[in-house]
């Protein structure tokens, strides 16, 4: 309690990190590099959920959807969000998945681009976002192409699809390999053949400044639950450029996009703004802890959690490859060329992880042989990364993943 | 704390309603009418959230989703409802919301009945699933057709859609009058015409013996909301019977419905069963709520709950109409052609709503002039019925709906 007045050193100032560490719960004895696929558990997320259900919904009952203002829950958070991804406020959606909301930007996309027939993205997107396009082909059954390239071919695949192009749908960051895309060049060479973009923020929202409207992006989506921090399965959000919002015709078109929700009409009217994009009744706990997450963000600038996740990452790239020459590098080397994690191949990568969790270094693994670790500032320090990079190399060296009980495969790998 | 041993008469066994009645937090002075809109709390629900929060998600991380097994929850809620719903176990699943479902099914029998161009429905049905129809017909520019005709006209209706009929898409439940539609006989009814069936429940689930199996419903969805008691803006749920599930392609195709999600391959192949409806990664705060509050169920007949509504709401009319004449009664007489509510006209009737709230009897409002009222016999008593009513009839009698402050209209109603 009494702080050591005879100490002849003057305490170092404490960063913004130091006290954003203290906004979340990270269990003793782990190192948690794995925030970019399931954020920690915020404090205020817990307390907010527990006055979400034990103040409102329980003692307001239905009332809470005005006296608690539920019905503005989505647009506080959407404002939140819209502040960390470069967006004017007011043109975020949060509701639904990640997956359901790729859908309908998508949607929207294909509809404002009639006549054009291809659907350019990454051969190694996320397999959800080349799943919902398949699926949205399949079901408007109009004769689109989903046309997959590698990273290195994207910018000919633009070029070579011309005036075809309807939309380019790029994740910003791999999921795997943490390699990022130049937002802002690939939106002006799409745009430039009349094509529209669609983003998939899921592993830079959070992790990177992301500058959507500089850019000129058209749409994009991302997770809550990642780099958010708004627990396991949280809402997602979507975005649409201001200049697209008067004209975009949702093809889930439900009575929370409706203009007047509570009129009950017989007939659809879409809601002005980015609102038309709500569907159904919003997740209000859910909602709540996702609010109370992305509080740890006030006064946080991302460009200094850039530089420090920048600088977490060299240090850790340097610190394996000096250590563990098992591991191949797959993620970028350049700060500037990647997001915020870093991924070493290994063939018996699976058995390494599950070697490395047991002993409370906590990344995951990509099938086939992707050992992806994330790097979060907000709550993640030097201190860790080195600790972390000590037991990987105990594992490495003594070649402690080579035991049966670590090949076994869980259900969620 | 002690029992008086001298009273000479026996005690009154308690009733399962008694016991269920003691698994929900309802205020204190609170004569809560309106479970159909959305349910009171579950104590369950509370703890299971706290635990969700504070047991799993904080201190196991990502390693959730195997140790607290999250990924198996939408299955085991999946299951919960079937039960409720006289539906196979397996062939419900849990996620996403109500109106996001309906699209799921709705495009999924559209496209199982190619070359048929009407959906017929109610001119009163809840405006999403309209909405969500009207959508998905822009969406797909098939030139189909959302027919709507009034509860009367059904019958007439679908013999006259003939061949033309793709889908009936019925709520059995009317969300202002109450009015049941006959499952079996309306289903029969479209299918001998070749058409599918697709039900929402959103007013029945939990509110009466639904027997999808066994009236041959081709799909359905419903709301984890209302007589579920899963929290405000609850997980909804979806149908499939076992006979449609290999066939259908799901035009929402996200990785979840996947039949390998975590071998991230490059195109979709559906999961097995109603699974491949999955979209996105599911909300595993909301669940925990949904599947605690799911627990109130244990032990309890649909039946009798079924009997006791009928019983509640035969004395709510009763009762009413000899003391407020002034209230006209738009739900079925018969228990057996009405849900679980009761709803009255009354010119003023907002106001009247607004000032039976203020003390404490909580019902709702519905435009135009719609009072509704909700009986819930888990956790709804006779003898709140009638002092709910003494109340409504003291408004009645001394006209005290008749105050500008309860004409304001507030943003949700």
């Amino acid at each position: 309690m009494a702080s050591d007045l005879s100490h002849s050193q003057a305490p170092q100032a404490e960063t913004v990190f130091d006290r954003t560490r203290r906004l979340f719960h990270i269990p003793d004895g782990v190192i948690y590099l794995d925030g970019n696929s399931l954020g920690p558990m915020p404090l205020a997320a817990a307390d907010a959920l527990q006055r979400a259900a034990k103040a409102e919904w329980s003692e307001m009952l239905i009332r809470g959807w005005n006296d608690a203002d539920w019905i503005g829950l989505p647009e506080r958070v959407g404002a939140r969000i819209a502040a960390l991804i470069g967006a004017e406020a007011g043109s975020v959606m949060v509701g639904d998945t990640t997956s359901v909301n790729l859908f309908k930007v998508l949607s929207a996309a294909l509809a404002a681009r009639p006549g054009r027939r291809v659907i350019l993205s990454d051969s190694g997107n996320f397999p959800t976002d080349l799943y919902v396009a398949q699926g949205l082909i399949a079901t408007l059954g109009q004769g689109h192409e989903l046309r997959t390239v590698s990273h290195a071919e994207m910018e000919a695949a633009v070029d070579a699809a011309g005036e075809d192009l309807a939309v380019l749908m790029l994740t910003q960051v791999d999921y795997r390999t943490g390699a990022l895309y130049d937002m802002k060049s690939m939106t002006a060479r799409a745009q430039a053949l009349g094509a529209l973009t669609v983003w998939d923020l899921a592993h830079s929202a959070g992790a990177l400044p992301v500058e959507l409207d500089a850019c000129n992006a058209d749409f994009a989506i991302g997770c809550g639950y990642k780099y958010l921090n708004g627990g396991p399965g949280a809402p997602a959000f979507l975005y649409v450029a201001p200049r697209n919002q008067a004209s975009v015709a949702p093809a889930l078109s439900g009575w929370m996009g409706h203009a007047a929700p509570f009129a009950f009409e017989h007939d659809y009217r879409p809601a002005e703004g980015v609102g038309r994009m709500r569907v159904g009744t919003p997740p209000i706990l859910a909602l709540s802890a996702l609010e109370a997450g992305l509080q740890a963000w006030d006064g946080v600038s991302i460009h200094e959690v850039r530089a420090k996740s920048i600088a977490l990452c060299d240090l850790f790239i340097e610190l394996v490859e000096a250590r563990c020459p098992e591991l191949e590098l797959i993620t970028p080397r350049e700060g500037a060329a990647r997001g915020s994690q870093v991924s070493f191949r290994f063939e018996e990568g699976y058995a390494a992880m599950q070697a490395l969790i047991a002993r409370g270094v906590i990344g995951d693994f990509r099938a086939p042989d992707v050992m992806r670790f994330g790097f979060t500032p907000l709550y993640i320090s030097e201190r860790e990364v080195r600790a972390g990079v000590d037991i990987l190399a105990g594992i490495m060296d003594n070649r402690l993943w080579d035991n049966d009980d670590y090949r076994k495969k869980a259900k969620v790998t």
